[in-house]
């Protein structure tokens, strides 16, 4: 006998985490769809260089990597950013551009599991390529608050930033050439610390009267509104730039669609990768911002020039799926908690078999999702054992009448009943 | 710059492809959800010899397998069953018995690929596991009926037969000792014809009169109902045995659920794996019946027994996702055709993009999935390429007067009407 093990940062998705997971992929889904968006597929093993091409601080020891019986050195996805890529330098003459699309499936990381993060996990991305402009940024934005109304939760801020913003206001500083590691130290604010950033910045910049207007930059919308924040932040820049305008048509279309209570312009995101030029955001949850954004991206204009000489902008964000369920269980969403296999099942009696069949056939064309219990020779213990586990609440059994339904939860009984009867019951 | 290639066997999924996947899967995600079944998730990668220890005729060579950075042989799964035998054995306690799951996931294979198969393919699993009776037999077949009645498919042939029912006729020959060999010979009739398994099961059976009465079994359906050849194996077999009774009832449950016309006796069938103990099954379309089962299965009684203790009985089927999918395009299937990004697209003209995005929120509260075409500066041209790639129908542009529609594909146009006369001209 080979003892069932799985593999460390590995796990099974058992039933009521997996229609939770697929209730919550459903839905943003249809919300996608709902945007004209469309899916795409790409294969879990790449060439090796096509995935590490990038250097993006992706190392040997965070992929599983490995040479196939062809000798070729393959890797598995570490995201679905690199292949995405990849995939529009090799079909850009048969897609439609601008390119919306999303991409839903799972990514593997070789690192050391942390509490909650997993070697396989499910990624969530959807991107507009091809367009630089206010209107493919707010339709990101417009689709990722459709995405979270959808979703049922009600307390969620999308929080807005411009690299190019920031980028303007650190060459007004003469800090140019250290964005890079300002924009980084800038990104771990919310884990470490304003004074702890205050420290880095010290360092980096070796000046306390620049890390002091940068930490005033950073804190510009303590106290301000959107329009307030991004006047302030122009006024430290000396002018109002291109990036200044960007932001205010697109906080213009928020307006209009009547959603911009749900964004705040906060200049400290950054988002630490290099590849961002433009818009920027992360996702919070009210009363479990402690999670971490649950929702990110940006703007971004070169993500396809190692594979292709075209030009293509993008805007685009990223659900971490395993993430976002275990935050929609932390909050209650029904998504999470209506994980019952079935409307109704059907108890026969020893010798009833095929009437429960038959019964069953007839509840689901009515519309019930309807199990039926196959071990009939069993005590009644088992068959409600069986229901409780499946969440199931209600069940229909034989009498000589008719049909008789019980509600599981409450214990209550009706018989002589038609099964037009039982489906209105159920409902 | 790296060459954007792909690896050899591996491809990638286009939009349009991507959206008659998923139009497939939920369809099948419904049917199982109508029945109670549950999802469930298992890992790509699992201990190697988790995944070999079955030993069943899977090579090396045949699968993709590698030490991880922790030096742990590991391997990516070739198919659902092995995985979810080792999940049964790991989460035995937590699940409601009788286990009905479904699963619909990748795997993969090294073997060299053939024309229409891949080395990343997806597998649709359904299966009820802890319970032996014709009930269970039963509601698989009625799952797989009411499967392909909701892809819309008209014609479609289950083509049943018991393997029991062919052992214990071997064993009335006395060649039990070399069913496998037969079981395996008479299995490729479908493809090699009937000539062909008559010469290999003379080598095997080494008698001229055994082999005529192997054939005339396994032909016992030709000029007869499904009751008649059952009744005339019996007759070759020399008792009405056990597996007898089994195939009548579950033939009286196909009977009485008004479905049996799509279920033909054919004594021919089976399925050279081993583990297959009981009715087993294949699944042929009309007009392409040469691509061969779209869907196959049947009841084995020790899956389990590699990893537990338990000896749990199951009764399933298989359908590989990307044959069902070009089966599907054959027959025009509109699951697979209609496969537009959006029910209608805004064109706005330089200048209208804010209307346009307004326009886009309303349609899509009015339920009509809307696109906004993101370059108004290009040409009209290069927007009715973008409708016309997307498969989109309809278009939306501004007028002083109001909104104006265009049949995209008559060109016709409509224009002075309000947001909901558009929804109704577009359903």
């Amino acid at each position: 006998m080979i003892e069932p093990s799985i593999l460390k940062g590995f796990k099974d998705s058992l039933p009521k985490e997996e229609i939770a997971k697929k209730n919550i992929q459903r839905t943003l889904e249809d919300v996608f769809s709902s945007y004209g968006f469309v899916p795409i597929d790409t294969p879990v093993l790449e060439y090796e260089n096509i995935l590490l091409g990038k250097g993006g601080g992706e190392t040997d020891k965070q992929i599983f990597h490995f040479e196939d019986n062809g000798k070729r050195k393959v890797a598995m996805r570490f995201d679905l950013t690199v292949p995405f890529a990849r995939f529009l330098a090799l079909h850009f003459s048969e897609l439609a551009i601008p390119f919306k699309r999303y991409h839903i499936a799972k990514a593997f990381r070789g690192e050391n599991p942390q509490k909650g993060r997993y070697r396989e996990f499910i990624q969530c991305d959807f991107d507009i390529v091809g367009a630089d402009n206010a209107s493919s940024d707010f339709e990101i934005l417009s689709l990722m608050n459709s995405s979270f109304s959808a979703l049922g939760i009600n307390g969620y801020t999308f929080c807005l930033a411009h690299r190019g913003l920031f980028n303007e206001f650190l060459s007004s500083l003469m800090l140019s050439d250290k964005a890079t590691d300002i924009l980084r130290s800038v990104d771990k604010m919310r884990k470490i610390g304003k004074e702890k950033v205050k420290q880095e910045l010290e360092e980096i910049t070796g000046s306390g009267e620049k890390t002091d207007k940068i930490i005033s930059y950073i804190s510009a919308n303590e106290n301000r509104s959107f329009t307030q924040t991004l006047d302030y932040i122009s006024s430290l820049i000396g002018e109002k730039t291109e990036s200044y305008e960007r932001m205010m048509s697109i906080y213009s279309l928020l307006d209009k669609a009547g959603i911009k209570e749900h964004f705040v312009y906060d200049p400290s995101i950054t988002r630490g990768l290099d590849y961002y030029t433009g818009i920027v955001y992360e996702t919070f949850l009210s009363g479990i911002e402690s999670i971490g954004s649950v929702c990110s991206g940006g703007r971004y204009n070169n993500l396809v020039s190692l594979y292709s000489k075209e030009n293509l902008p993008g805007v685009g964000a990223s659900i971490g799926l395993d993430r976002l369920v275990a935050a929609l269980s932390e909050i209650g969403s029904p998504l999470v908690s209506n994980t019952s296999s079935a409307d109704i099942v059907v108890f026969p009696k020893p010798g009833e078999e095929e009437k429960a069949q038959i019964a069953a056939s007839e509840l689901r064309s009515l519309g019930l999702r309807t199990d039926v219990y196959l071990r009939p020779e069993k005590k009644m213990k088992a068959q409600f054992e069986y229901a409780e586990k499946n969440s199931i609440p209600y069940a229909l059994t034989f009498t000589e009448e008719g049909y008789a339904l019980k509600n599981l939860a409450t214990r209550e009984s009706k018989s002589t009943l038609s099964l037009r009867e039982v489906k209105e019951l159920c409902l």
